[in-house]
């Protein structure tokens, strides 16, 4: 087989099968974890991803565990359902997301998707073409970028700036775009930056791309989890000045990243996601995707209606109060600064001051030191963009939080090049 | 938004986003159910899809409902699994398949899937590159001719062959591969045309697609569902011979198609698939994909082991059955014949013959006629590829099969143009 080896191994005749080259989160997690040092007695804490479900303080609510128990129980559930998900999981998530737009969303505005990833990936293979570009935020979440490369859109980056609260640089919107720019992805709440944006900038956001003719990609996974001065407005509410798709999941609000259940929605009222060609084309790659579990599905409705309001509050207290701790803590550590204090999401940006270590050569090489001599686990600013800053994930159980911080106080003395004048300074805030 | 709606309703600057225009089977089944009259007030009984989970004959063991209820109950699997899967599942789903094949696969062939579609995704997408094209078997399942058209990569078909039990036309596979062909797709036991390969068959296929240096991508997805003379042999027992891509899935063997919980399986013992570069691809693809929910693929391990030998020959029993009624009531309706008594699987393919029909343009024109007048569904030929075919599922529960057979009479009947000499003939089948 040495020919057939070569036949799709090192691509065929010569051509290489593309891999892209991005680093992926969990992929230099896995090599950070890999580099835990196992003689350590002390116990891996990660700050590395946004999945706080392993934390009895985030654990999910009974609602949501009993109606997917009474689902699966039924035996109504164990066959196919539409690919483009059960009738009444669209209606009920359509419901779920007008409540907070001006206009109602039609159950068939709704594609059920496997967790907010596979939302991802339709929105970029629907809209891929031969000459298409989208234009990312940098920092911002890898998967767009690997998905891009898969699907072969091409990719522009525009800065969001931490200096005013990580909004999106519009100058760069406009100078980025051209005629085979189809769309600009906003994930608010921030991931990685733990901003919030508000009504006026995402009003700003939705002229730009309406003046660019492009369409607005509204990854809103991290949706209702705002828990400083600005609320979360969703995207949708300026669906008439420009079409949007809105991507999101229960994984966050309700802490089941695990059960893979998102959506995938054209909050679009003014109908141009109605024209047969596109609903066509949506439906088809719906037809190649593997769906949720319909039992899961079928739980959605009564987990979307009957969740109370003192579950979501809960987790944002939680979510404030380890927000709160990080930045605590944080200012205690010269090296590290967060240029925005987070309001969302379940994680925050800080910079790295490389000229305070003596012997760290980038963030990536930070974290590796780290992950081997305090079994912290961080993701390096390469993982989303931005060389030589960390993003650090609050949303872990605040006694975990205080000793992982703890000990990166204690590497970053360690590896000081001030030893003698090393105390805990006070790094201001922006805001 | 009128131009806005243009650049990706209409194309972008008159690129067409390009919609592949396969038939899907859902697609066709959706609209054969929509022209049902409501005034008949005889129950719909469809023979269109490979999934019987709402026949209590055909319900699930409690094996599984209960395996997955221990998961989802101990609030363990509410986080991320790795986007491979989980290591327990890729275990267990190895020793599983390993039972039947002359090597041990590695947990790190197993690759856990959102059943066994995503599965087919990945396996096309893994391979498509500017050039390649694939082998797809005419009778076929169209999921693979869309997802090829998504994922740009050409398709050239071959023919099963009815006279032979459906077997693969290897002297057309030596005449379409070139250069360029990557794979060639089996379905066994075999989807639409209910047939079971040999051993030997199997091993022929394997030494055509070595001599062609293509691999072999087999979909198992019915996999030990084989009630006829022929045991179920998977093409991994070739890997050694031709390197393997084995599709599957607990949909059929377990029937809980709704699950989603499917495998991509490298079946290769001379480690082809281990080359780091492509065990990268497959695994950056996995990042962008959604699993199967993390308390699912927890519960994979008990049901793979604790599932009784009695379940499954419960269903093997009621599939014999079922498809003996569904081919003694064929052989009384003279317009429809089948070539070979399907062995495996839950379909079969049968022949319309046009000419004893007197207002019936072709199958689509049959299958619509047949929704609206007698509340039967059947799948076209055409969906699967074969003109004036009809696909039959007979994977129902027996009075519901024989009821929606003797309306299929009636209907041929009525249509007859041989009114007079109407009478139950016996179609010879070849077997």
């Amino acid at each position: 087989m040495e020919n057939g080896t070569k036949k799709w191994g090192g691509g065929v005749h010569g051509q290489d099968l593309e891999t892209p080259s991005n680093i992926t989160i969990k992929g230099i997690l896995s090599l950070l974890m890999a580099s835990i040092d196992t003689n350590d007695k002390r116990r891996v804490i990660s700050l590395g991803m946004g999945d706080p479900s392993a934390y009895s303080c985030f654990h999910t609510t009974a609602v949501a565990e009993d109606a997917v128990v009474d689902t699966l129980s039924s035996q109504k559930f164990n066959g196919y359902a539409p690919t483009v998900g059960l009738p009444q999981t669209r209606t009920a998530i359509a419901e779920y997301l007008s409540c907070n737009l001006p206009y109602k969303l039609s159950p068939d505005d709704v594609y059920v998707t496997a967790g907010c990833t596979q939302a991802i990936d339709v929105a970029l293979s629907i809209l891929a073409h031969p000459a298409a570009n989208i234009l990312l935020p940098r920092p911002g979440f890898p998967i767009y970028e690997l998905c891009a490369a898969f699907r072969q859109l091409d990719v522009r980056h525009f800065d969001l700036l931490p200096e005013k609260g990580w909004e999106v640089d519009l100058h760069a919107i406009e100078a980025l775009a051209d005629n085979n720019t189809v769309a600009m992805v906003i994930i608010n709440p921030g991931n990685p930056c733990g901003n919030v944006y508000s009504y006026q900038h995402l009003n700003k956001i939705a002229e730009t791309a309406k003046k660019l003719k492009i369409l607005v990609i509204a990854d809103e996974v991290y949706g209702h989890l705002a828990f400083g001065a600005k609320p979360f407005v969703p995207m949708g509410v300026f669906g008439s000045v420009v079409p949007v798709l809105t991507l999101g999941s229960l994984s966050k609000r309700w802490i089941v990243p695990g059960w893979r259940l998102g959506w995938f929605v054209t909050s679009d009222p003014t109908s141009v996601f109605k024209n047969p060609q596109i609903v066509e084309r949506i439906k088809k790659y719906f037809d190649i995707c593997g769906a949720p579990a319909t039992f899961i599905q079928a739980a959605v409705p009564r987990i979307l209606e009957q969740t109370q309001v003192s579950f979501f509050m809960k987790t944002i207290n939680i979510l404030k109060q380890t927000s709160d701790i990080c930045c605590d803590r944080i200012k205690e550590i010269p090296c590290i600064t967060y240029p925005y204090k987070p309001e969302g999401s379940m994680v925050v940006m800080v910079k790295l001051n490389l000229s305070l270590l003596k012997d760290i050569s980038d963030d990536i090489d930070f974290c590796f030191k780290l992950a081997k001599e305090e079994s912290v686990i961080i993701l390096p600013g390469q993982a989303v963009g931005l060389k030589n800053w960390l993003r650090i994930t609050f949303a872990i159980e605040p006694s975990s939080l205080e000793e992982a911080l703890g000990r990166v106080k204690s590497f970053c003395k360690m590896h000081s090049n001030q030893q003698n004048r090393y105390q805990a300074t006070n790094n201001q805030p922006l805001n």
